[in-house]
């Protein structure tokens, strides 16, 4: 289990400190656009709870960050006009783990569009915000 | 929401009518080896329900999938000796599913060795087997 970092940048997301591409917010999670996106519309879901990874979530902590992945998920992939859904969750810096902060990818992916790496880019600012308006109109609909 | 197809190659696992390599069973689930494992340990753990994807499964059912995924995860992680774990779950063609009953894969990761492809290189059974082993010893311990 990793150790928790009170200054990992989600941490300063969930405490206003850093601003995110807010897509939705309840009392246990907080979803946001990756910034560094696979696809158009490539999400993350946090929990609040201050556990670095799956190793370190509560069981109760868990089910509803996963009650989040799955009602955001069906959602993102209308807004953005996928066909499938990637979920996925890296624990450790071999898996892929980059933020140490417990978070879910929801990766939207269109038929015949190959994704970009992981971790790879930085997309144009205004493109995430316009995607995230789009998201936050079908969740709102 | 794709459509439940009764016969598909997990529901035969759940019926018994097809072996596994299993590691892991309770009322609600079913953990086995992944037949084509990206990494050794490559484990699935399904639902009993008859859902197709994400989208399809109850919540209840959802938070007992991965209330499983959390407790198997660092065992197999220690089984293998793996240095991370990655979690994924695919739903739609579009984004690489395969069977489409709801499962995730439980992906032990080692520093510094690539991950095989995704449905890839059947294993050898023996090794499997031999994988089952040790991952249900250090379940037991």
């Amino acid at each position: 289990m990793a150790a928790y970092d009170p200054g990992n940048i989600f941490a300063k997301m969930l405490k206003g400190e850093i601003p995110c591409h807010k897509i939705y917010e309840d009392d246990d999670t907080l979803a946001f656009l990756d910034i560094m996106p696979r696809t158009e519309g490539h999400a993350l879901v946090i929990t609040k709870e201050p556990a670095a990874d799956l190793f370190a979530v509560s069981p109760k902590g868990l089910a509803k960050l996963m009650a989040v992945v799955q009602k955001l998920s069906p959602k993102i992939k209308q807004a953005v006009g996928a066909d499938g859904v990637l979920i996925q969750q890296f624990n450790g810096a071999a898996a892929g783990q980059t933020v140490f902060h417990l978070h879910v990818h929801i990766v939207p992916v269109k038929e015949g569009v190959a994704l970009k790496p992981h971790a790879g880019d930085m997309a144009d600012p205004a493109e995430l915000a316009m995607t995230a308006e789009n998201i936050r109109k079908v969740l709102s609909a």
